[in-house]
């Protein structure tokens, strides 16, 4: 940075900023194909018969069908002139909008005829030309879908027009970098567009960490981590992102929410908890305030093994209602552990043995992880393993533990060449109380295999404890199988099955994917009809003309 | 219980309840005089010019004024006939729900002429019967004040009218007890005018605390907690209790809200949070769960010793920021230490002595505490023990822990003798972020010294932090001075100009009070225009005509 950049930046209260990662591919996830291991492949050929030719390509972008845009002349001739331009109609910002990172999205995008783009794509670079995009976008009757890192599994970026004339992705990457630290509380100020990535570079700089790492890490914005309710693999630890979050600033159609960073405090309902999940169906995160921790002189990951799943989730509720849950805590079932084994190939030769001698047939892993000064993770440690201990489990090491997280943001990279093969790939989500995480993993599990079992060809479906907590655990789900008929009908009746269970169980309708199109019919069962009721007012309060992403979060 | 009492209450599932305590005094707290220590007395003496003779008393009850009822006949049949009875309009009801326990709320019952008593008190068994008032309050245009146990102290329980014609108190107590424990997840149900001692008696004899002991505790119920975002002395290990509420049922004149009890998750804004601190001004809280914890085998507090305030805020923003807070962490500044020792007497001589020793001239003292099993409590007892010897602080032993947990219920019992001997006493509260603690500090004590500083008798003020976060302390103030011309006014003028000074320095209206009519003007300053808007958008929704707690929380 010369000089007189560094000179203007301090006049003009500019935030600092840190250099992107590549940006992701329109059709799939990052810049690259991961590697399918060789294990895996094994798998594939010999349970689902997938003999891992490559059968289905991306279109190329310029084969890709779109409607032609219709966005008003009139509504682009304004936002052109009030942002100084950065309204872009053209095909490639149109078709790299126009979905998220779901399977279903995948599909669609991938073969590329017809997909829904929207009509444009606006990118404010304050929060007055935010303003300023809502009150052109409501004169002209254009419904507005917030676009951060765009990663979405959920249907939450879909660029739907709902009754509206046209649709636009407000892409929120130019609110970009950190605004100010305050030292002594530990609270960073970001604009809400931070790619995560750069978020913890700029935070890192300075030996802080926000500790929040889901595995849309590398894509993800902040932004969207707030209107999603994300949740981390060390929220143990650090807390989900609605805990860290501690003040926001939110555009709506009507004004600007404003919710002061301040520890707890009894001043009647938590407005910060109305903005938190609203998925942009309220208005536009433009700015959070969240929760810094220092950067950890250390990290200590290990593995640990269960020879059945029930006992070890018991463990993992006895850590989290003694509170000593670790930082990471992290349960695979047998079926997903047997797949995780596979991928690790020879490299996992020796934990095999180990596991042999001490008989585990079909072994639970779990991982386990503290961050923090050694003396502080010493003692938590100790507290935690004797539990692990009580309830089974034989150490596996801590070269487990490096491996995960080494490879934490691996799987979806691997999507994209499984699809190419003719895999169905998929995740999905959800949490509940102790006494029924047992009956419900059994019942998705089986609903899941009754649903994509294709030519007798079973789906491999594994699931693990991601998040636990003193009254209950989530429960992640991956599935493969094999691709079938009308590709994106087979997952959708699959997974509208899977919702059903769910509501059926009184489980949560999603633990933080978020709600999105895929889980906005299923909503109401969960929240009720007046908790339907409040979200109905808040919208109608401060999105009385609907063009608030319309069909996410609450039905049309 | 008899045997057939038994089958009855199993067939009809009828709520498991304990004794109560015996009923406030309706002018005063508890049944009985707390004894102003001699320590306490001298100080009275030599700094207010108070010498002890009783100048005020209690008017009788049958003395006390209160206006003739307003309660519509049709209303009082329509009610009577609905619940079976359980309306009463007679003077005893009437004035013992005239008022909360605010030092302005205890003058205005002492005075006794004349006091605003509802038109009626009414008291539902069941959440049908809440329905039912609520129904026939909205069409005989009467509001309805929600009355647990009574013990609000920011006139959330004043029976305003607003614009109505009548106003009643809805005293919830007998929707009383336990409805069911998860013992898997560790979750309670229990309805909500539960008064927490009985609730906390109920489960421990299944081995189960909710671990919430605010110093309300002998008499506040769990709605009122819920509704009022209570925080307890052990907050800092068992959570504020809008963290212990996982589910609620909330009856509004238009329908239930009813948030089921899960574990976080992604569903939307949360509508959970947006009852927590709704103070009846939206609907009835009548059921809550609670999340509960194994009653700790050993309890472990002791007291410590700082030079100055500073020092000793850092280390317990530092043990908040390392994730070693006690459960139980409270600090007095000089102040109020020198008033603890001068209470404490003779049995504070040996840490008197010692703290001379240390060079403590003007110590503050701590109290720091641990529940839970001794080896858990071990390893985090050494680590927050490390920072507070890094911080320049002196053990005092458990004597001292011990003592104040002895005596943590005790303070309220004093303000009524007090106030007959002519002393103005109250206490106020707020948190802020860690850095602007201690201006905000010397910007309050400043504020009440100017403001009830009396014949050149400058009133005592001593302040602690009884609730730590990561970000910022709670700064809990007391006051006592010399009672002064029209004593109400004398207050009000003194508590608004705090409240002008926590808004100028960004501080929270209230930490753990509530919003209720004292704070109402000052929540916009702290939630903005935008927050309000939310409110009114529920309340409009949830409360369209207006009826429930008007004037409380949002003004009107």
């Amino acid at each position: 940075m010369s000089e007189v950049t560094s000179q203007r930046r301090a006049r003009h209260h500019e935030p600092e900023v840190a250099a992107p990662l590549p940006p992701l591919r329109w059709w799939g996830w990052g810049d690259r194909d991961g590697e399918i291991p060789e294990g895996l492949a094994a798998i594939l050929v010999d349970e689902l018969g997938i003999d891992g030719r490559v059968l289905h390509h991306p279109v190329a972008q310029e084969d890709v069908l779109i409607d032609a845009s219709r966005f008003p002349e009139a509504a682009h001739a304004e936002l052109s002139d009030a942002l100084g331009g950065h309204v872009n109609v053209d095909r490639r910002h149109r078709i790299a909008h126009a979905a998220g990172k779901s399977y279903v999205d995948l599909l669609r995008q991938r073969a590329g005829r017809p997909i829904a783009a929207p009509d444009a794509v606006v990118s404010p670079g304050s929060e007055a030309d935010v303003a300023a995009v809502l009150a052109i976008c409501e004169r002209h009757d254009v419904a507005v879908v917030a676009f951060g890192g765009g990663t979405s599994v959920v249907g939450g970026v879909t660029p739907l027009r709902g009754s509206h004339a046209a649709v636009i992705a407000l892409d929120l990457r130019r609110l970009d970098g950190l605004l100010d630290i305050d030292p002594v509380a530990h609270i960073g100020r970001l604009h809400a567009g931070t790619l995560a990535p750069a978020a913890e570079a700029i935070l890192n700089r300075r030996g802080f960490t926000m500790g929040h790492f889901p595995q849309s890490f590398e894509y993800a914005s902040l932004g969207g981590f707030a209107a999603a309710r994300s949740a981390g693999q060390a929220s143990g630890g650090y807390g989900r992102f609605d805990e860290i979050v501690t003040g926001l600033r939110c555009v709506t159609p009507r004004g600007t929410v404003v919710v002061t960073s301040l520890p707890p405090n009894a001043a009647g309902p938590s407005v910060r908890q109305m903005i938190l999940g609203s998925e942009g169906a309220l208005g536009i995160i433009t700015e959070v305030s969240v929760r810094l921790h220092r950067v950890p002189t250390t990290q200590w990951y290990e593995g640990w093994s269960f020879s059945e799943f029930d006992t070890a989730a018991a463990a993992l509720r006895r850590m989290a209602q003694a509170r000593c849950l670790p930082d990471v805590a992290r349960l695979s079932d047998a079926d997903e552990t047997r797949l995780t084994l596979a991928m690790a190939g020879n490299a996992a030769d020796v934990m095999k043995k180990l596991l042999r001698i001490r008989g585990h047939a079909n072994p639970c892993l779990a991982v386990v992880g503290w961050d923090g000064e050694p003396a502080a993770i010493s003692g938590r440690r100790d507290a935690a393993r004797t539990i692990l201990r009580e309830h089974g489990a034989v150490r596996l090491g801590r070269r487990v533990g490096e491996s995960w997280k080494a490879h934490r943001f691996d799987a979806p990279y691997l999507r994209d060449p499984l699809i190419d093969r003719g895999v169905l790939v998929e995740t999905l989500e959800t949490v509940t109380t102790w006494g029924r995480v047992h009956a419900l993993r059994a019942a998705v599990v089986a609903t899941l295999r009754d649903a994509l079992t294709v030519d007798g060809h079973e789906p491999l479906v594994g699931a693990h404890i991601s998040h636990s907590y003193h009254d209950g655990g989530s429960l992640y789900f991956t599935v493969m199988a094999r691709r079938d008929g009308d590709a994106v009908e087979q997952w959708l009746t699959a997974k509208r099955r899977v919702n059903d269970v769910l509501s059926e169980h009184g489980a949560a309708v999603t633990h933080h994917h978020g709600v999105g199109t895929d889980h906005a019919a299923w909503l109401e069962a969960q929240i009720g009809t007046e908790g339907m009721a409040a979200l109905r007012a808040l919208k109608a309060t401060y999105d009385p003309a609907g063009i608030m992403n319309p069909g996410k979060l609450i039905p049309a």
